[in-house]
């Protein structure tokens, strides 16, 4: 995987804006200082992912299951949210053929269908409920805590529903838990029961857990290479390691948008891989990004307020939709692109007679070919406007390139957390949020809270 | 539909962020001017989305087509690209049930499935080739100009795919164009082959097309309520023009919004429905709002740079992800919410024994319940800390409401282009990168466009 990175640079923009060249010196003189610092925090017991390049024995575990047990269920059903579902959506949509649930069985080899269910929608869980067959599914209850409000209520009504078509005891096994080895409610209920749980290892916290068992499982199930994509992580940590910031592409990149955000207001990070099969993956970056940097104090507990915000787009579709603003809007983003060197199976787009002149370049041409002229065009045409831009370079998108990815973008929220001088592990922003809707629904305790209505003891402004 | 905005306010905030409320009267006081610039310039041919209130012949025609032949079909094929996609997908999310294409025919009361290809990515167009039937296929090829460069490539593939399963004469009948009245490519090639065509009404532009043919026949086709879908529309037109400001919802709502940005550095603008039956709603949104307002000049020609950045959420999914910066990040932002007050089909959470005593405060609740209280929780959460939010109130969620909640964005950002200063209806930006592509792709009269790739002519600046 390669990081171009010129085009953040104002020598290669219109001279105006941009990061000066010289700004590249300095991060890397910095770089020792914040390489040293996530040393030491791991030797405190941060940064826990690092240790997800190596698992052999995870991956013997879950291989164990999904070519055992596992073979027996013709749908995979995830019970998660935020962490615990947008992982293996972006791993789905990345390495199974489009559309999957709409496979025939021999479409899909046989691998069954895969519905996450990350919400407490209730028309999605009826209509979900109404088309999944309870004699043939697997329930896969994510939640680090085991504790999460929507995962458990989700996990309330599927388990009423199991109960009900295969009677108490059959349903305990089409249920699997992925949780915390030793605490939480899931773990309690595995024990009680005699139900099947895997481990979410402690020192992982939930947004940068798609290469332990919350997403190895689910992949593993629908046929994805697991081995690959831990391999793909290793050697994003390998390179990560690398003493020169100009060497070390996640570290490079993490400073790269950094600088973009504080020196140049660069405070809207986009993510924008030219593949329909990199939408999700945009998702899962967003949550990385966003829960990781957006915090109110800093390291030091002085309010710092900060956090860029990630949005998340895909080429060439948002041509049409978003770069008109990339383009002519405010002097506030950073684009970066995603590139698939070889698209895998390409498509010509074929000659026809009679066609209007105005179309008769495209022909002979591929769809790649087009898909790439695009993704170049709008990168220059960006920087000509002088807006900053980067560009990931895969050679290819499988398991191996995507664990590659997902650990790269792991590595440079953890780089960016020092950066920005904020801790990338926590969010503790969301924990006001949990005790007013714990008072809205009458949890006992948390009664004093207070109301939370909009209208609720002032006059209602509504129009 | 109801808009709740008193949290914009800062008196029920924390005081020190959020509009002063006096703000509301000057803007009242300016809204008589704004209304009137809407109004010359309707006179002159701008705002066309104004007349599509009324459309019973329109109505009546696609009617006829989707109740005639359209019967014959078991798949809608979709290609189109930006205002060709977005609001038909945002309408087949919101109306018809989750999952649709994995329905089985009776699920989908007989009506067809629905794929709509919106990139030019070979791996999404080769499976959904192999994945549908051409013989039970009918492929709408949608284009404003008739000459949108992904759309006709798609074409062009799509059409010797069924040229060569039915041949040239059958496959005329499984076509139907949308397009311009009279010209460009798509409307030439429809005469020439005697192949269906559909209008676009020319005043109307594409990212305000959703209730034109454009969205109209393929939600015909999929049995969704197209008359019902217009009256909403013309209801929120009607009140669209109430000169009271604060009697104006969506006069109001721009409003609202660029004060924010303008005075108050909210200049990212997050739609966050309480739905997951509105998740593509917001991404047509983000183009709406991204591609009118982002614009480099204003409407004396003078640069100007505007343009806040949409953003699109769902909740409660995304407290998941992306609260965490909403709540502790930069005072950079307005939360809009929507909310569903009647979510139709309710899921109770059941009673379970044994049950960890932590939970028990979700048992005899239903999804509906916690999915409402986390609504509340987090717009009340936001306001305690200081950050504006507004809430978008529907009765319920069916094809009249969508039609409202459709138009009432278009006024809105009619209205906005306004108060922004800029020209709603055009997108000059993204011309640049059309030409880089067309030079790119080697097309006649556009190779002085220069080369593209990053490293042309300079030291690749790579890591």
């Amino acid at each position: 995987m390669k990081l171009h990175y010129g085009r953040m640079l104002n020598d290669k923009l219109d001279g105006q804006h941009g990061l000066p060249r010289h700004r590249l010196q300095e991060l890397a003189q910095r770089f020792p200082a914040v390489a040293a610092e996530v040393d030491t925090r791991r030797g405190q017991g941060e940064y826990g992912f690092y240790g997800l390049g190596r698992q052999t024995e995870v991956i013997r575990g879950i291989r164990r299951f999904a070519d055992g047990v596992g073979q027996a269920y013709d749908h995979v059903l995830v019970l998660g949210i935020g962490g615990s579902a947008l992982g293996t959506k972006a791993l789905l949509n990345a390495l199974r053929p489009p559309a999957w649930n709409e496979l025939s069985d021999e479409g899909r080899e046989f691998f069954p269908r895969l519905t996450i269910l990350e919400n407490v929608d209730p028309t999605s869980m009826a209509a979900a409920l109404r088309r999944i067959d309870p004699r043939r599914v697997l329930v896969n209850v994510i939640s680090k805590s085991g504790g999460t409000a929507e995962t458990l209520a989700q996990y309330l009504v599927v388990r009423a529903w199991l109960d009900q078509a295969l009677g108490p005891d059959a349903a305990a096994r089409h249920l699997a838990f992925t949780t915390d080895p030793a605490k939480g409610p899931l773990r309690e209920l595995s024990q009680k029961e005699g139900i099947a749980a895997l481990e979410i290892p402690p020192e992982v916290g939930g947004r940068f857990s798609v290469l332990t068992p919350v997403g190895l499982l689910p992949a593993a199930l629908v046929g994805i290479d697991i081995e690959a994509l831990v391999a793909g992580a290793a050697t994003a940590l390998e390179t990560a390691g690398r003493p020169d910031l100009l060497r070390n592409p996640a570290a490079l990149y993490s400073a790269l948008l950094w600088a973009a955000d504080t020196s140049q207001g660069a405070r809207v990070h986009v993510l924008m891989p030219y593949s329909d099969r990199l939408r999700d993956f945009s998702a899962w970056f967003v949550q990385l990004w966003a829960e990781s940097l957006g915090k109110r104090l800093d390291r030091r507990g002085q309010p710092i307020y900060a956090g860029p915000t990630p949005l998340g787009a895909v080429g060439a579709t948002d041509q049409h939709s978003q770069v008109q603003l990339f383009m002519e809007g405010p002097f506030d983003k950073v684009v970066t692109f995603v590139r698939i060197s070889d698209p895998g199976e390409d498509v010509r787009i074929p000659h026809r007679p009679d066609l209007p002149e105005e179309l008769a370049y495209l022909q002979g041409h591929s769809l790649g070919e087009l898909l790439a002229a695009e993704a170049d065009a709008t990168s220059a045409a960006l920087a000509r406007m002088g807006r900053m831009n980067a560009t990931l370079e895969l050679p290819r998108l499988d398991a191996e390139t995507m664990g590659h990815l997902i650990m790269f973008m792991q590595l440079a929220t953890g780089f960016a957390g020092v950066w920005y001088g904020v801790d990338p592990f926590d969010q503790p922003g969301v924990e006001l949020g949990k005790r007013l809707t714990f008072a809205a629904m009458g949890r006992p305790g948390y009664q004093r809270e207070g109301p939370v209505a909009p209208e609720a003891g002032q006059p209602a402004d509504v129009a």
